[in-house]
């Protein structure tokens, strides 16, 4: 997997993403600060002209100088999300994606979870998008911090996290609205897919279905933007 | 100006932008309703080849069989604005862009306010982008119901709504913690440009300045996910 441009680089370097080499534009302006950071971490890199990184380039050339090779996206297991939460005495804060299927809604909702402390994302293997390289492009280095679980079954892992007195949110149109609901506790939150959202199955094993109120005639927010007002409501309830 | 695909063509529609000529795939599933929408809104189409649509699509051909040509983008004035949270007998709730650059947060943050119950935007004439064809598409049909205010100055346009009673906040890594914050009354709310935020004018000209909680290492919410999670919060404080 390639990684480019200044800041993913710059993020995967310090998050310890594993990067078998990393290659640095001739005579581009201020990469003395990432050289130094590849000593320190020890990674390997080589100063190469334009061509070469536009060769490598899978954007179209917008690799701003700079590109890392790195090993393939690492998961992570539930446990190690559970886990990190613990660490930190923390109540869970889990986001369950039921079948995001385009890349940038998946990278911008590792953005916005990574900004609101949510301990790690669960993804299905199979009609999901995996966190390929435009993930972690779109996520502006925010894959190298946030943990992400493939699981072969939503609904197994939800009945799994209910035994762990986990409270299973889904987000539905026609659910409680959040701004009237207590989120305490340990929380995961189930995302529905861009077109079908959360399927019946799956919202019925949930405690409960929130809505975020819909004033407008379109009616229907981005994934990512619903996701960030709904982690954030429940970072604003843990505020109080 | 250029419309393309099936929930676009069908909100500048319903929305009653006006549209010269709508170009509809011949042999296309479903055009049945769209058709019947056209008539009714007596709105001139034609049955063309696939070709012809891809011909004229701007978007590389992903027009899914619908292309409405219509008068440029309607822009309205801060009165317009004022006056439409008036006949609702509602606070005013207004967004101020200062400086978004990329088609595609504007688009989104049109979609987001449309959703929110945002009155209008205004965003300034230079350095900005103004809503064009990407937008239109990005914003899925919501620029056909959210009025947009372009203004010469964005910081005169603080000080006559001050003037008006409003009050204006800014967004701002610094500012004072959102969830302790009353945000009552007419509300104006000023975001930042991607890369450099809110001038430091204008942030002085504000009532108060206003941040989000971040918990991560990366802190930088995408600018729809943040405007999204700010307007939220003020219709959360007004559903109390």
């Amino acid at each position: 997997m390639i990684i480019e441009g200044k800041n993913p680089v710059k993020e995967a370097l310090v998050g310890g993403v594993t990067i078998s080499k990393l290659y640095i534009q001739k005579n581009h302006h201020d990469t003395d600060k990432i050289i130094n950071l590849a000593k320190e971490k020890g990674v390997r890199f080589s100063i190469v002209e334009k061509s070469v990184l536009d060769k490598m380039s899978e954007s179209g050339g917008r690799h701003q100088g700079l590109i890392a090779v790195s090993e393939s996206f690492k998961y992570s297991s539930i446990e190690d999300i559970i886990n990190a939460a613990r660490e930190k005495s923390e109540s869970l804060l889990l986001l369950i994606l039921d079948g995001i299927e385009d890349p940038h809604n998946l990278g911008s909702i590792m953005r916005v979870a990574e900004c609101a402390g949510v301990h790690g994302i669960v993804i299905p293997k199979r009609r999901s998008v995996s966190v390929n390289d435009t993930v972690v492009k779109v996520s502006s280095g925010a894959s190298s911090h946030v943990k992400v679980a493939q699981v072969t079954n939503i609904n197994d892992t939800i009945r799994a996290l209910k035994d762990d007195f986990v409270n299973v949110y889904c987000t539905d149109m026609d659910g409680d609205n959040i701004y009237e609901s207590r989120l305490e506790g340990d929380v995961a939150i189930v995302i529905g897919s861009e077109g079908f959202g959360v399927k019946s199955l799956t919202r019925k094993l949930c405690d409960k279905a929130l809505s975020i109120p819909q004033y407008g005639k379109i009616n229907s927010l981005n994934a990512s933007v619903a996701t960030g007002i709904v982690v954030y409501e429940v970072v604003r309830q843990r505020l109080l």
